[in-house]
């Protein structure tokens, strides 16, 4: 088959094997694939992301040498069954799967392992008992989006908001923007969301955002305070606040989604007292944070990663009933081709969200 | 009156005016008033001290120059009624308070403001309506670790534990050790508690400690699995334990009691998967973490930080009732005029917790 493959920190247009489905497992053709922002950061920073990544126990590994076909946001086509698969769905079924396989050498994640090439290349091989069947007519470009998409609804879900909250949402690349998404298809709001880019910040409003906010322009939690329907000249960091006396605003939500560092403890400055902060963006360097700051507010920290099966399985519903319209988020389509420039757009996206691959001729 | 001060830096015995009580304060005569681990940072670091918390927005703030008088964990009597009392406690009723006072002049954190000296003095001017009588015949100095106590049993509430988790604090000075008493009185455990001293660490058991771990001989997080009822061989940071595959051990609390740089982020990657890590331990210095250890794990830090008023007079209410039994607690007691030397001792604690200042002969 033909893929884009990462070989010795570069990335190319290469011609591998095809892949063998194993017992329980399926052939499949991938249809459209979208590239993330980790794809970006695991192909400029290899060696340090896994670094970071075995620092954090998150169980991803590959042998970068031994090259590796990104690509964990896809929508493909079964092509045949491997050995004592069950056949649930039949040869030309369109499905989508949570990106990760595991077998008796342990757990892979599909797109960062090297057994399990992902959606960069023709071909995949994926775990039957993890297929999802893409429902009715919906788009496999708009199919290929689960991935992202479950990311903010999981999210949103480890906010655990009671319904009181005005939520915050720091950078609108697309993680952001997905939460942005989950955030208003659960009804959650007004959304307050910003970020230096005109675009992103476009887009953030055109995807539910109901305030946007150049960061540039003026301090977003200003921007907040009024969303929150805060008193009249109340401060925010002053010991009214600090000590819940009298009217205070609606409870605080933010959610990081830009995952550099330094971003965690700005926001922990900025954020009102009693907070949540759900840390989305990856940051895979050392940080630094002034602990006093979370103790004066009591705040609380939530990291979150990936999402549940059921959350994946329920985004996919989601996106077929229309309660949520995914499709602003596709700024631009490439051929296998056309990937490594794809990569050098995103490096500086300006206009874009996501690029998706498109493989076949079928959308 | 007399009154321990800290001046210029420097901490000793004075004579001072007597405080004069406000509209709705009470002039009282302290009884028993802990000397806490905040009251040795702030002799030690004042300035920085001060910084730290204008840093973290807490509303305590004081002219170091002009004088102030520390202790903010006290047992008091009445004395004597400001202007505008409702005299609901007589003269001569035993009383305990939360530290703090809110007037026109804004938020004043008692032990730590120039206008409101705390209980290293011999007098006291108390907000009416935050007093607590001290009920029936429990001991003054029992009463005056009512404030030590709260910081515990708020702990635990910002844990919002739901009943199966398995608790590990990690030190067991006076913060750990009232964590443990919280936990225990609560009916949660099996409690881990770790402590590098011997003697804490015997007082950690005495006060209802389940398991003790001596850090310098054994991984604490191995004794806690093994608390955790683990299945044999289960690797905690292995992929099964990441993505919840299979059997897990029982869901883990850490409460962080220590305070110190470093402590964080050694705990955050010690922690099983999907852990809380409560802070406890006011860290003032800037701190380290690595994002990614609390994204692949999915953590919750919590931070945490004084009481509620209401959390304050249950443990009164504890205390009074045995539900807690604080005795063990105090490892020495001291004279106003001993409370230099008190502070010597307790920079290298030893066999100490609690050391209480005594000033009445009531006990």
């Amino acid at each position: 088959m033909r893929a884009i493959v990462l070989r010795n920190e570069r990335l190319g247009l290469e011609s591998l094997p095809d892949p063998t489905p194993e017992a329980g497992e399926v052939l499949v053709k991938t249809l459209a694939c979208g590239i993330c922002g980790s794809d970006l950061h695991m192909a400029d920073h290899c060696h340090d992301a896994l670094a970071g990544l075995r620092k954090g126990r998150v169980p991803v590994a590959f042998e970068p040498d031994q090259g590796v076909v990104f690509g964990h946001e896809f929508c493909a086509e079964i092509l045949d069954h491997g050995p004592g698969c069950d056949k649930r769905y039949k040869a030309g079924t369109r499905v989508c799967s949570v990106p990760y396989a595991v077998n008796a050498q342990g757990f892979h994640h599909i797109g960062y392992a090297n057994a399990y090439p992902g959606g960069f290349g023709e071909l995949m091989r994926l775990q039957e008992h993890s297929l999802l069947e893409v429902p009715g007519d919906l788009p496999s470009e708009l199919a290929a989006l689960t991935e992202p998409l479950a990311i903010g609804r999981h999210a949103v879900a480890r906010a655990r908001l009671a319904g009181g909250e005005v939520p915050i949402v720091i950078g609108c690349g697309p993680v952001g923007l997905s939460v942005v998404m989950a955030l208003k298809a659960a009804g959650f709001g007004p959304v307050v969301a910003t970020d230096f880019s005109p675009h992103r910040r476009q887009l953030a409003e055109c995807l539910g955002a109901d305030i946007v906010v150049d960061p540039a322009e003026r301090a977003p939690f200003d921007c907040w305070l009024e969303a929150a329907e805060a008193p009249q000249g109340f401060d925010m960091y002053g010991p009214m606040a600090m000590l819940s006396i009298g009217a205070q605003p609606r409870p605080c939500v933010a959610f990081e989604c830009v995952g550099v560092p330094g971003l965690i403890a700005r926001t922990m400055l900025d954020l009102p007292p009693r907070s949540r902060l759900v840390v989305v963006g990856v940051c895979m360097q050392t940080d630094q944070i002034e602990p006093i700051v979370g103790i004066g507010k009591e705040l609380d920290l939530s990291f979150s990663f990936g999402y549940r099966p059921e959350e994946f399985a329920a985004t996919l519903t989601d996106l077929a009933d229309g309660r949520l319209d995914a499709a602003p988020l596709i700024t631009d389509r490439v051929t296998l081709d056309g990937v490594p420039a794809a990569f050098e757009t995103l490096r500086h996206p300006g206009e874009h969200a996501k690029i998706l691959i498109q493989h076949g001729d079928r959308t």
